[in-house]
Parts: structure tokens; C-alpha cells; sequence
């Protein structure tokens, strides 16, 4: 580098302080002095390092960038006013009504793959992107990723170091912002650069330890971090916060808020500047590989057969891996109880095992959905919510990822409570633009998985451990959003879903032996309901009790209870009524207070 | 140790693996192979190194064993039937319906004070006991946690292990079974002992590398854990899965399951035996510390003034540690946000920083309530879905904890969607036995803060971010399960918590003026759901609106819908029906679709 170069490089550090401090002046709101400490370390890559088609951002070959210090938003946005990819208009539109240059990143913007804000979510899905890069693009892309030191307190951040450093992505980059102050004051290891490498090294990552202001050391790093074998970078760049404004350089209290005095801000900082940066394209084009499709060749299940919906779903997804490239396999190390193995089996190349690191898998499947593949990660649905805030974050990022969990309900039987996903219903209705399916029977769940792929934002299915009757045969169709009327009676409709179907057909055996006659409804599309053929059904028997293998609450009962809101007919709610213990399926069942008999007195108790 | 003293050990160690084998041969499922791996380990633990007085569990002398990995329950149960604690019989009672002796243990089973089984848990609550024993009970109990290779995948145990070697916590230690095997085949690291260790070490734990199967090693490294100063110790012991019978010793395929032939394994192992063992009890009697109760003197806030009900909580907190002793603050280094740092000013022996690791912080609250504490543990609302799982397991484990969020819904302004709660309602509805509260004003808060404290369960309240007016004086109680009735109007009654009672109130003086009359109620017992008072309220008017600043799923609205589900009226459910970006909180309401100007065209259109 010579000294012209150093020169523009301080001068462009400038400048994006300067729009920094200048956009959450303009917010009202903000993180300008998180933003500031790592002005030379994103100058530096911006107008060196980083290869990036400022044209195209949907070009393969491009470099990526995560914040996953997303509060430092204004950092990037003046980042990409520099790239000319906003102007300097917009950037003062920041944080307002309408604008797109949100508080923290979101992919409305060009260039970012993900959206950040919550600490620990950048750098999981930064993994994910390199490891796309290497196993599914073929690619020789650059995954970058801004760190905060704060954050290296969260779990997520060491299933990534892991993760990265036992595969080896050397197309990985973390640059560690260390500016020793957190939200609420110093964090943990302060400036205390070895403490950090030292980790990071017992984790199998290459380290670097510089000055995170000075430009040569930055340039030399981010050199090195392209170059290297093998492994992992990290470079952990000791900062200063607010660094260039004496008001709030290296001071606590100083996080989150615009600087009190701007203009004098400005003025220490040598004020506005309008530099423009070439930003270096990729050195060629290039086409990420892509995986052949081929005929769609679903397994089939004979009625009557007793099949777990566990095992069709990884016998369909094998199947779907054959119709389509694009579909990828991620497993928490469980794949042989989910299933998932039939998958692993038949496409090999597609799967990928994280161990027991279910935030990690799901922050891969988000970073593998952003470069177009289409992702199936499952766990046992009780797991999924060690992830639910990288779940949360997928919606956000408006994430493209089909999710699987299995073992729903207290029928897994013996493990007890907590190996039972008794939330999870819950927990995906409340996601943004979730799809949730619980199927019932193998031919159902092999259709559904197959559906799934080509929907959009978070889709999750919930399967069952025991074997079930097949209650469909192999052609039907089951469109999301619908629902299977199972049998036809005028007294009331049972609702169910999943392993309950099984139950609300055996009660509706029993009430016939009573003399009353039920609707029994398979609501195997739990979001979308099929509100009108609900509705409709709730009007003609005038009574509906639904069961459910989950807690009262959040699952089917209420989602039925919210298509039946303006239209109002009286429920019965069966959920899992107590906590289990351990006891066989169908114990724990009739326990629960879910089981044929519990229905059957459900009904009764509503006619009389 | 003598010869004698070894073939002890021996003989106990194979009377474990005899007992685990027979365990799950009887239940017919189980994790024999796991547990017959740290036989050894944990037959030495029992007879020469654990401090417990096995008459008496609630001894507060005792020492803490956690089962992290819990699968291994067989192994544990072997040990309390050596130790006299159950009998032979009940042994065989394993994973049978009404068996305390259940899949995972939970604690039901005496010295067991935290349910584990999912993977990552055991750990971070045995930090929590840790750090009770020093900081908060000042008692010389030791904590030991059994740890399982797999687990140390997620990014919970590293959360863990920064903590403790941070804190230097010398009254903890981990004993890690390397038996090289996970659930699905071989982990990352295999019997790479040197990889756990280099880790470890550089998180700054004094480390041990044995032979798990050596009961002088294994004598030698638990002595040495319990002398060492100013750091935790992990002993990092090489084992075999299966170990003592060849049908499954170090094979795959091999997890979770009873032994194919036990008969031939128990022969293999030398056959049953009747060993006891006399544990021994702690040195001395002790007392825990506690600190002094005083008058509770809760902060009053004048009616028309605003106040953030974030500013309460944190005042209020300040002020029940006056009155109580046993309260406890944990923070995930955002205390200045929450508020939490009232507490911190006023009791900083009891306040706790977590740094920004959620699931820790969760689970160090678990840990401190299983010792008699009452913690109270805050961050934002939306990150408290980073410890989703961990809520879960404390369900399980019928620990008592309060979780404040704060930053909830869209009201937050600027931030966007990634800093705000807008599922917290759902997921803590969805847990067993939980109480959800959401105060409107500071008053309120304030009493429901003191009050949440000597409940049950895992209770959740939410909190909000920007200044609301205060509506009740305060004097005014605020019983759980109840409601308060702001306005009484006859054409539909409108039910709202939070920041949308002050919409709801401006809406009712909208349709006021549109000479519609409406009933307003503020519904800040979310669960439980003052039912009565709504059902009445609701057939008095004939019609609903609900209104809450969250996504329309499992929220406020669900649960009143639920409460109406046996006496049904129209319903119309007001929730966050769009992606939020950046906006002023008022701007955020209305494109939400939850402001006042929305509530008024709800209760219009269902007069309509």
C-alpha cells in the first residue's frame, strides 16, 4: 500500500464515521458508536478486499458480508453509499417509517443475505454461506463477517467456531471488532486480544491479533485471511468505540444513541466527505453447481399398513432429493430417529450433520436458502426450540427453510416430557408466514414433505415416532390450506391432527356405539386452516371439540377457536392436560386426557 | 486406595452396569449403553468422593451431582439403589407409567435437582449451583455434573464453561464421558481427548485427561478436582460405550436401546449383586446465608404521569429485594435496558451479569431456585426465545423462576422487527404451568412484580419499552387471574393488555363520538385469564374485539377465545399482521394494524 492509498483509506474511514454519526443524527436513534469502531476495518475490505459485482448483487461469484453486529447498520449503509449502491439521501432516511435502511439489516437491502440484530445469528449463518460455497456452489466466494466481542458470549457463536474450524472454511473470515464496551459496560475479556485467540486457536482457527485502526495491519490481515489453507480466520482487532469524537471515544454510556452534539461531531471528524469507492468485481463469472433434477418418485404406502410418519418423511425426502437438485439435508445428529438417514443414504454429497448444535443447523439452512438451495433440517421437535430465535430471525430475514421436528407429543411413550415436543405447534404458528403440517398417516406426510419445498418462509412439519395406520391411499392430494373430512355424522365435528386423528376415529367408533354420530376432521394443515370447510362443518353440527397431542394452548385448538371467531359455535379444547411422565403411547395418551375415551366423553359432555 | 478398597469399586462399578442392563431389559427401552460407560466414573464419585447425607436430600450441606447427560438415568438410578436410596424393586419400576424412576430423570427422584434430558442443560444449571454456593449460600458444597461427549456440540455448554471459568468457579466440576459414540454415530472428535482438553483449557478450566475406566485415575482426578483453587476442574475421561459386554462395547448402532441378549450380558458382567455403599456425608452441619427481609416499599407512581413499565419493573424489583431476601436478579447485559440495573444499584451482591449468553443466564435461575432463591431473570423479550428449550426443561423440572421481557411488540419504535418480542406471548403460554402477566401501567407492574414472587412455576411478564400513562393508583391490586374493567359501554367489549389498553381507551373515545358505547378491558393476566369476568362481559355486549401489539397466534387473543370457547359470541382479533421495519411506535401501531384507529374500525365493522 502506498501512501496515497493509506491516505484515501483514513480519509474513507472518515467518511463513514462521518455518515454514521450523520444518519442516526438524521434517526433521532441508533448505534453511531458501534459503527465507529469498526470504520477502518470495513473501509479497508470495502476498497481492497471485499469482491462484489456492485451491479449485480444476485451475481454467484460475489463475495458476502454479514453484520452480524447488525446494530451497526449505519456502518454498512454508509458502506453501501460509498459503493454507490445508496445514496447519500437515502441513508438519511434511516430508521424511518417506509425506509429499507432499517435499525438493524434486513435482506430488503442489497447485498445482505440475512437479517441481523440479534447477537450470535451472523456468523452461524455466515458458516452456512461458506459452507455452500465449498459443498453446494462449488464456488470460491469469500464469506466476511463483522463481530462484535459482546456477542462472543452467546453459545450460537461456539457451534460456529466449531463448526467452521472442524470443516476447515478457509473461505471464512471473522473479523472481531473488540471495542472492550458492551451495552450495559465492559465486556467479559475487555481488550484482552489473547484471550480471545486462544479460544479461537483451541478451536482450530487461524488467528490474527492487529490494531483495528490502523489500515496497514487491517489490509495485511484480511491478505493473509484470503490466503490461508486449510483453516478458518479470525481477526481480532482491538478498537476503540466512538473512536474520532472525544465525547464518546472509549466511554461507557455511550451505546445506542446518537451523539449528543453532531455538528461538533462532525467537525472532529473533518466533516462530511463524498468519496466514492470502486469496489473490486469478482476476479471471474462463475455458475454455482447445481444438481440434476429428476422424476418426482414418492414412496407408497399401502392402507392399512402401520408406517411411523417419521419414516415417510425420510423416505420422501430421499425421493425429493432425486426430483430436485436444489434440495439440501441438515441433521442435529438424530438423522436415525428423525429419519433423516434415508436421505443421507441416497444423497450423501447433500447432507450435512452438525452434531447436537440445533442453532447452528438452522442458521446453516438460512445461509444454504439464501444462495437458492432449498433446505430440510430436522431435530426432534422439542430441540427446534433450542433454535427458536434463529427461527424468529429466519422470518425476519424472509428465509426460505423447511424444518422437521420429530417425536411430537406425549406418544413417543417411554423418554418422557423432555424429549416431547408439546410446544412447538405454538411456537411455528407464532412465526411470521410460517406454514405448519402435522400429518397423519405415511402417504400424507410423503406429499406434504414434497409440497413443502416450494412454498415460502418458514415451513415446519411435525412427525410422529410410532407407526400409524395409513389411512390415504398414495394418490391423494393434500393441498395446503386444506383439510380431509374423515367421516360425516350430524351431532358434532371433531378436529384433529396427527396422531390424534387415529384416536378421534376410534371415539367416533364409540359414539356410535352410543348413538352419536360425529364429523371427524383431519386438520393436517394447521396454518393455513381451512377456515370455510371448518366453518362449515362447525354450522352443520353445531358442536366442535378438538384434540390435540400438545399443550392446550397455541396448537390446533386455538388455531381452530381463530377460524371459528366470527362465527361462533361452542368448543371443547383437548390438549395435554398435565405433565407426563414415562409410560407406553397409549398410556400416556389416555393420561393426557387425549385419547378416544377422553374424546368420546368430550362429545357426550358437549350434547348434554 | 488399598487393594481392597479397589476390588470394591470394581465389584460396584459392574453392579451398576448389571443394574443398568437390568433396568432398561425390564422397561423394554432405555439407555444402558451410555450409562455403562461412566460406570467407573461414577462408582468412584459415589463411594469416596460425594458428600451427601442420604437420609436427607434437602441437607444444604449437600453436594450437587447433575446428570447432564441424562439418557444415562439407568446409571443414576443404579447408584441411589447402592446408596439405599431405592430399592431393587423399584429399580425395575423403570420408565413404567407412575414410576418416579422415569426415562430422564427429573426431580421427583430424590438428590436430583433439575430435570435434564435435553442435551447442553445439565451443565449451565450445575454453573448455577455453582455460583449459589459461593455467592449466595456461602456453603462448601461441590457441584459435580456429568457431561456426555455428544452435548458438548452446543453452544449452551460453551455459554457454560466461559461462565465458570470467568467466575473461577473451584466448587464445580465436570466430568466428561468420552465414550466417542453419539447417538448417531462417532462424534467430532472421537476419543480426541487432547481437542476437549486444548478447548477447555484455553476457557480457562484446570483439565484432566484419564482413563475413565482406571478407578485409581479416576480417584486421583476427582481429589485433585475438589483441591483445586480459583478454577473448575473438568475431567476429561476416556471411555468405551458399552463397556464390559461385547455384544455392544464401542460399537455402533448401539444408543438407546435395551441389550438384545441381557441375560448373556448379565453373565458377561458376573451377574447381579447386593452391594450397598455408605455415602459420605458432609463434614458439618451448615446453614445457608440469606439475607434480611424487610418491609416492601414499592415505588408509587402518580395517576397521568408516564412512566415506562419497564422503569416499574425495575424499581419494583429494586424494592422487593428490600422486602425479600431470596430475590435474586440475573442479567443478559442489558440491564440499562431492562431496567434491571435499580436492582443491581440497590442489591449488588444478588444481581448477577450473564454477559449476553440467554440460555446461561436461564439456567443459573433454574439452578438458584432448585436451591431456594426466588431469581428474576431479564432481557428483552425477544431474546429470551434464545432459551426457549431451557423455559421448557424448567417446566420440567418444576422449578420456580420469573422471566421479565422487556422490548415487547412493535411499540419499540426504530429498533425493527429483530429487537422485538412478538412471539414471547405464545411461546410462554405454551409452557406447562405457567403464568403470563403484561401490565399496562407503572402502578400495575409494580404490584405484579412483588406478586409474581411468591408463585409457582415459570412466570413470564412482559414489559414495554416506551413511557405509558399511569391509570391506577396505587393502592389498586392486581390479582392474578383477574381483570380490571376501564369502560363500560354495551355495543361489544374490547379486551387488550399492555401498550394497546392506552389504544383501546382512545378507541372507545373514538366510537364515543361515533355514539357507539363499549366495554374496555384491560386483561393483564394473560394466563391465567380472568374467564368469568370475561364470559360475562362478553354475553352482556354480544361482542369482541381483542387487540395485543404481537402476531395474531397464540396471544392474548387465543386465550380469550379460549375462555369463550364454551359460551361463544363473535370475536374479532386484533395482532401485528404485517413484517415491521423501523417507524416511531405510534407509526408502528397503525401499520400493525393494532393502534386505535383500527380497534375503532373492528368494533364498527362488527356492528355492521
Amino acid at each position: 500500500m502506498d501512501e496515497l492509498d493509506y491516505r484515501f483509506l483514513c480519509e474513507l474511514a472518515a467518511q463513514l464515521r462521518v455518515d454514521s454519526v450523520r444518519a442516526a443524527a438524521a434517526a433521532g436513534s441508533g448505534h453511531p458508536t458501534s459503527s465507529m469502531s469498526a470504520a477502518e476495518l470495513m473501509t479497508v475490505l470495502l476498497a481492497r478486499h471485499l469482491r462484489v459485482d456492485v451491479a449485480d448483487p444476485a451475481n454467484p461469484a460475489n463475495d458476502h458480508l454479514v453484520f452480524s453486529k447488525g446494530h451497526a447498520s449505519p456502518l454498512l449503509y454508509a458502506m453501501l453509499k460509498a459503493a454507490g449502491v445508496v445514496t447519500d439521501e437515502e441513508l438519511l432516511t434511516f430508521r424511518r417509517r417506509g425506509s429499507r435502511l432499517e435499525g438493524h439489516p434486513t435482506p430488503q437491502v442489497p447485498f445482505v443475505d440475512v437479517a441481523t440484530g440479534s447477537l450470535g445469528f451472523g456468523l452461524p449463518v455466515g458458516v452456512g454461506l461458506a459452507l455452500t460455497a465449498r459443498r453446494l456452489d462449488r464456488l470460491p466466494y469469500h464469506v466476511w463477517v463483522l463481530c462484535g466481542d459482546s456477542e462472543l458470549a452467546e453459545g450460537s457463536m461456539w457451534e460456529a467456531f466449531e463448526h467452521a474450524g472442524h470443516e476447515g472454511l478457509n473461505n471464512l473470515t471473522v473479523i472481531i471488532d473488540v471495542n472492550r464496551l458492551g451495552q450495559r459496560g465492559p465486556t467479559r475479556h475487555g481488550w484482552d486480544l489473547g484471550a480471545y485467540a486462544a479460544r479461537l486457536g483451541a478451536f482450530g482457527w487461524h488467528t490474527i491479533e492487529i490494531d483495528g485502526h490502523d489500515p496497514g495491519q487491517i489490509d495485511y490481515a484480511l491478505a493473509d485471511a484470503r490466503a490461508t489453507r486449510r483453516r478458518p480466520t479470525a481477526i481480532i482487532a482491538r478498537t476503540c468505540k466512538g473512536r474520532g469524537v472525544s465525547a464518546v471515544e472509549n466511554r461507557e454510556g455511550k451505546h445506542g444513541k446518537p451523539l449528543e452534539d453532531a455538528e461538533q461531531a462532525l467537525g472532529e471528524l473533518g466533516g462530511p466527505r463524498a468519496l466514492t469507492v470502486e469496489v473490486t468485481p469478482p476476479d471471474a463469472p462463475a455458475t454455482p453447481y447445481r444438481y440434476a433434477d429428476g422424476a418426482l418418485d414418492l414412496p407408497r404406502y399401502e392402507v392399512g399398513e402401520r408406517v411411523a410418519t417419521r419414516t415417510a418423511f425420510g423416505e420422501a425426502l430421499a425421493a425429493l432429493g432425486t426430483a430436485r437438485g436444489d434440495v439440501v439435508a441438515l441433521d442435529g445428529e438424530v438423522a436415525d430417529s428423525t429419519k433423516l438417514e434415508a436421505f443421507a443414504k441416497a444423497h450423501p454429497e447433500r447432507f450435512f450433520e452438525f452434531y447436537i448444535a440445533e442453532q447452528q443447523m438452522v442458521a446453516a439452512a438460512i445461509g444454504m436458502a439464501a444462495r437458492g438451495w432449498t433446505p430440510y433440517a430436522a431435530t426432534f421437535a422439542a430441540f427446534l426450540t433450542r433454535a427458536y430465535d434463529f427461527v424468529r430471525m429466519a422470518a425476519v430475514s424472509r428465509a426460505g427453510i423447511c424444518l422437521v421436528g420429530s417425536h411430537g407429543g406425549v406418544s413417543i411413550g417411554e423418554d418422557g416430557p423432555s424429549q416431547m415436543g408439546l410446544e412447538d405447534l405454538a411456537a411455528f404458528r407464532a412465526v411470521h408466514g410460517s406454514t405448519v403440517l402435522y400429518p397423519c398417516d405415511a402417504n400424507q406426510t410423503a406429499r406434504l414433505v414434497a409440497d413443502m419445498a416450494a412454498m415460502e418462509g418458514v415451513r415446519y412439519l411435525r412427525t410422529t415416532r410410532g407407526e400409524t395406520p395409513v389411512l390415504y391411499g398414495p394418490d391423494e392430494e393434500f393441498p395446503v390450506g386444506g383439510c380431509k373430512i374423515l367421516r360425516t355424522g350430524g351431532q358434532a365435528t371433531v378436529v384433529a391432527a396427527g396422531v390424534a386423528v387415529h384416536e378421534a376415529l376410534a371415539a367416533a367408533d364409540l359414539l356410535a356405539e352410543d348413538g352419536v354420530s360425529v364429523t371427524v376432521i383431519d386438520a393436517y394443515s394447521i396454518k393455513p386452516l381451512d377456515s370455510a370447510e371448518l366453518v362449515e362443518m362447525a354450522r352443520a353440527t353445531g358442536k366442535v371439540v378438538t384434540v390435540e397431542d400438545h399443550w392446550p394452548e397455541g396448537g390446533l385448538g386455538d388455531a381452530v377457536l381463530s377460524a371459528l371467531a366470527d362465527a361462533p359455535v361452542p368448543v371443547r379444547k383437548l390438549g395435554v392436560s398435565r405433565m407426563p411422565g414415562s409410560a407406553t403411547s397409549q398410556e400416556q395418551l389416555e393420561d393426557a386426557g387425549i385419547d378416544r375415551g377422553a374424546i368420546r366423553e368430550a362429545v357426550l359432555s358437549l350434547l348434554r
